[in-house]
Parts: C-alpha cells; sequence; structure tokens
C-alpha cells in the first residue's frame, strides 16, 4: 500500500517502550468452546488454560499469540458486566490490558493530567496482580486495563 | 484473584505460536492528536510514525508497545469505513492483526473449516504486506486481519 505522507519520529527505530508490554486483548463472547474452535483450531493460537474468575462473572480461555495473549471472556451470567456488554454491543473485541511495571506512578501521571479513571487506586487482580482500568471516555473510548504482575 | 477452576492445557508451559504473532491492535479515533495525548504523553507509549494511508481512508499513527503496535486510525472523511464505524459505533477498538508466515496457508485451512472471510485471497496492503480480513461473524464479532510481511 503506498503512502501519501509520512511523519516518522526520531526514536522510530528504537521500538522500546519501557517498562510497558501489551498483557493482552479480551474478547468477549458467547460461548467458549465455540470460539475456541476458531482461535485455537481454526486459528492456530496455542491454547494455555481456562479459569473461572468469580469476582469478574467470567470464564477465560487464555490463548498465546507468542508475542502476548489473547483472553476469551464468557460470562457466567447475563447480569455481569461482560454478560451486559454482549448484551449491548453483541460479542467482540472488549478491552485491552497493558502491563506495567509501577502502577502507582503510572496512576498518578493519569491523574496529574485529569485523566479519567474507572479505579483511582489500584486492586488485586487475577494471580495477584495490581489492576486498575482507564475510563473509556479518557482512551477514545477502548477499556483500557493496567496492570502490575506481583513482584515474585 | 482467586481462580475456582483451572483446567491447564498440557502444553501451557510452551508459549510459542509457531508462525504467529499479534501484529497490532486497532483503534478509531476521531482525532489522531486528541488521542496521541493520551496513548503517548499520558501512558508514555513510544511514538514511531504517522501515515496517511489513502487506499484504507485514514491517517494512522503507529506507537510501540514493546511486544506489540498500538495503531491510532483517524478516517479521512465521514464516507470511509472507519468513518462509518465511529458514526455507527462511536471511537474505540476496530480490529486486531495477526501477523503469519503463510497467508496462503492459513486461508487455506480456514476455508477447508468453511470460515467467512472478508477476502477469500490476500491482496497487498500497507508496506507490502499480503493481507486478508477473516469476517466478524466467523470471530464472536471481531474484525480480524491477517498478515504476511514482505520476504525481505
Amino acid at each position: 500500500m503506498s503512502s501519501t505522507e509520512k511523519d516518522t519520529a526520531v526514536a522510530s527505530h528504537d521500538e522500546s517502550c519501557p517498562g510497558k508490554r501489551l498483557d493482552h486483548v479480551a474478547i468477549a463472547v458467547e460461548n467458549l468452546e465455540e470460539a475456541l474452535k476458531f482461535y485455537r483450531d481454526g486459528l492456530g493460537l496455542t491454547f494455555l488454560e481456562t479459569e473461572v474468575v468469580e469476582e469478574q462473572g467470567v470464564r477465560v480461555a487464555k490463548l498465546s499469540t507468542g508475542n502476548t495473549h489473547i483472553e476469551l471472556l464468557e460470562p457466567l451470567s447475563p447480569d455481569t458486566p461482560v454478560g451486559k456488554f454482549i448484551a449491548k454491543n453483541g460479542p467482540g473485541l472488549h478491552h485491552i490490558c497493558l502491563g506495567v511495571e509501577n502502577i502507582v506512578d503510572n496512576l498518578a501521571l493519569l491523574k496529574e493530567q485529569k485523566t479519567k479513571l474507572i479505579n483511582e487506586e489500584p486492586k488485586i487482580g487475577a494471580g495477584g496482580a495490581q489492576i486498575a482500568f482507564v475510563h473509556p471516555k479518557a482512551t477514545g473510548g477502548v477499556l483500557l486495563e493496567l496492570s502490575q504482575p506481583r513482584a515474585r
């Protein structure tokens, strides 16, 4: 594809992004087994595990794309956040999660910039990670999770 | 977060996914500069470049998350696919792109499995890559791009 304009940053050959990585892309699905037929069997992604996360009202299937993960989220019931999302929007892309090294520092910077947050302080998420969600109003319509893994 | 059920695949410690990786997550935005204020300045992602892709009717800002990319898509006009997406859904997550080694083999396998495709054959995309879109009906509501980079 030809491009008619290209504005490359000075740092364009340095693709490092200190302390951050895309941890996962989460997809809301109606039925995990049906979705796995496509993502695991059709697309050939590596299936890692399924897990029930009662606190978020979902059953999660985790797949690897090598460099990051895709999480398929099946609601445990219609009155869960993901159940309501599907009722309103249908199944599809639900949120993305960015792994960070120091979530407290990240949240402080975002608050300084008056960024609208769902969680002002980190809460404990899957695997003991500290997590916080940024409000879609601040991100251009994207539900964005920040996650700092538990120190080992 | 505690889990009440965990079903781990035998291969769960091997996260390799031969020949595939998440190439980018694409987000439809109304205004690139506004979106960059959050993703580059607020979140601290590494800005790589902006590019106008006339064929797709978008101006694209590419950011690195270290392990993959986030692409912000601003429509060049309301009657482009991304312009129509925003008019219907508002800004937000638009598609994900999976990099593959042999797109012809991937499409053949998907067709064998009666997977609904938007592009039955690869077409030439940005940077000379061969690309094809899988229909959201086959993916659980996700617009999914497959992309095989041009051989160097």
